[in-house]
């Protein structure tokens, strides 16, 4: 089989990163995709960066294993503690969710002033800090780790007061410590979600309009450029996807949330025994 | 060494065993405990049984492998998907959270009606009713998953507008079920950092005193029976407390919020690969 026949892989620490997939399969509608969401694992987001990089290792070689012409590091957190070595490592290119995001916010403010937000390991790193600096050094960041948004995504609290509270707390922290902040990077692939919500209170907690950027979006444009640049592009043919999951709880409940559509094919696999995957567990 | 001058231990998800450790500590301060914290793989509440019971052998193991005279299960999902399993494999009595929680509630309810509250997993495993069952068939339950405390509590949100919204959703739904219940089971080690807010919540949805049994004290109660009824109590001394977790990322922050004293002692370790417990990480 010729390199471009084969499959995009896509990890990420969990369900979220069916938001990337989502837009993935817009931009890219006939590209095969090999999903693996770390479930039985997951979250990463408060977790150290070796307990994720090695996690992340895991993921890449199992997606390796079953043959994928480029990997897309779908978790912001894995992205952060994983890259740059994971490319390094690895025979395939790796897209990871930072770059892209970062340079998407730069491309979008006017102020000079943009905002970020997600999960505390992907704040913690600072990798968005370090990635729009190299971009654009004269550009503004301020960031908040927000928790609670990813169990607000999974239980499905997307709209009401509670989430539209913790909202209000995380943005009002975040607008707080930087005036003039016209962008908004959604940091976590489970912001998505909560994207209605995040636009209203960061216009209202900002006086101003905010421009949303959404990682997933960015993410599944730099791989549609990646691979027309690589010559790795598949011509022709509906694409097909399909999941493989560490823990298969609640992926056929809380998945088409995050797909935007049926999960048609999902496996659940064992890849934590010493990296060595193995299907079934 | 004698039997009786091996430690207790007790392992858990994550942090939140911790909250167990505590009243171990007040029940029997002059035993020496080794708690085991799976912060690399918490949580369990939204994770399968067959996963649950996998990582809670791995726990179990690594504990037995440093010498216990008995093993306290403090996570109340690991106690519902692996129990009585775990008893019959291991050659020290293993204790779960659910039969003394259970036990307490029948003992404290006057109307004959208890609430329980828990991770996913604990509600769905039907643990708490079956436990109930067995000791006064009679007793009526009602259960609620309330997948969003654990999340609060190790934010620290155990107080404010978020919190309470949260409570009175979710104790909403679960008084409204079942009336004249006087009895609410937490049946999660996280939940006692939101007792008090639980506690007002709770008498004012039910609009009637509520008796909030805490799975953590009845659990070191039971321990101290057990202990006894063995032979296996440890004289004098203060007992030492030496906790090992499986990333070390927030132990220090959160830690000592559930344990209610500073942490003196902090082992990381990997114990993921095939269940060869070793030290590092």
């Amino acid at each position: 089989m010729s390199q471009a026949n084969l499959a995009i892989g896509v990890f990420d620490s969990g369900v979220g990163g069916l938001t990337v997939v989502r837009q993935l399969r817009r931009e890219l509608p006939d590209e095969d995709i090999l999903y693996l969401g770390d479930t039985a694992r997951v979250p990463y987001g408060s977790k150290s960066p070796q307990t994720v990089l090695r996690y992340s290792r895991n993921n890449a070689r199992f997606l390796l294993g079953r043959g994928v012409k480029l990997l897309v590091i779908a978790c912001n957190t894995a992205s952060a503690f994983g890259l740059p070595r994971l490319g390094e490592e690895l025979p395939v290119q790796v897209l990871g969710a930072v770059e892209p995001g970062a340079r998407e916010a730069v491309r979008a403010t006017r102020t000079g002033r943009v905002g970020v937000i997600g999960t505390l390991g992907t704040i913690r790193s600072s990798s968005y800090r370090r990635a729009i600096a190299e971009v654009a050094p004269e550009v503004e960041v301020a960031t908040q780790a927000c928790p609670l948004f990813v169990p607000l995504a999974e239980e499905g609290w997307v709209d009401g007061d509670v989430a539209r509270l913790t909202a209000e707390r995380y943005l009002g922290e975040l607008f707080g410590t930087l005036a003039d902040i016209d962008t908004l990077v959604l940091g976590c692939t489970h912001y998505p979600l909560l994207r209605p919500l995040l636009a209203e209170v960061a216009t209202r907690v900002a006086g101003r309009e905010v421009t949303l950027v959404d990682s997933a979006g960015a993410m599944a444009r730099a791989t549609r450029v990646a691979l027309e640049a690589a010559g790795l592009r598949r011509g022709g043919g509906a694409g097909r996807l399909t999941c493989y999951v560490t823990d298969a709880a609640r992926i056929g409940e809380v998945g088409p949330r995050f797909l935007g559509e049926a999960l048609t094919s999902v496996e659940e696999v064992d890849i934590d025994a010493g990296g060595q995957a193995s299907a079934g567990g």
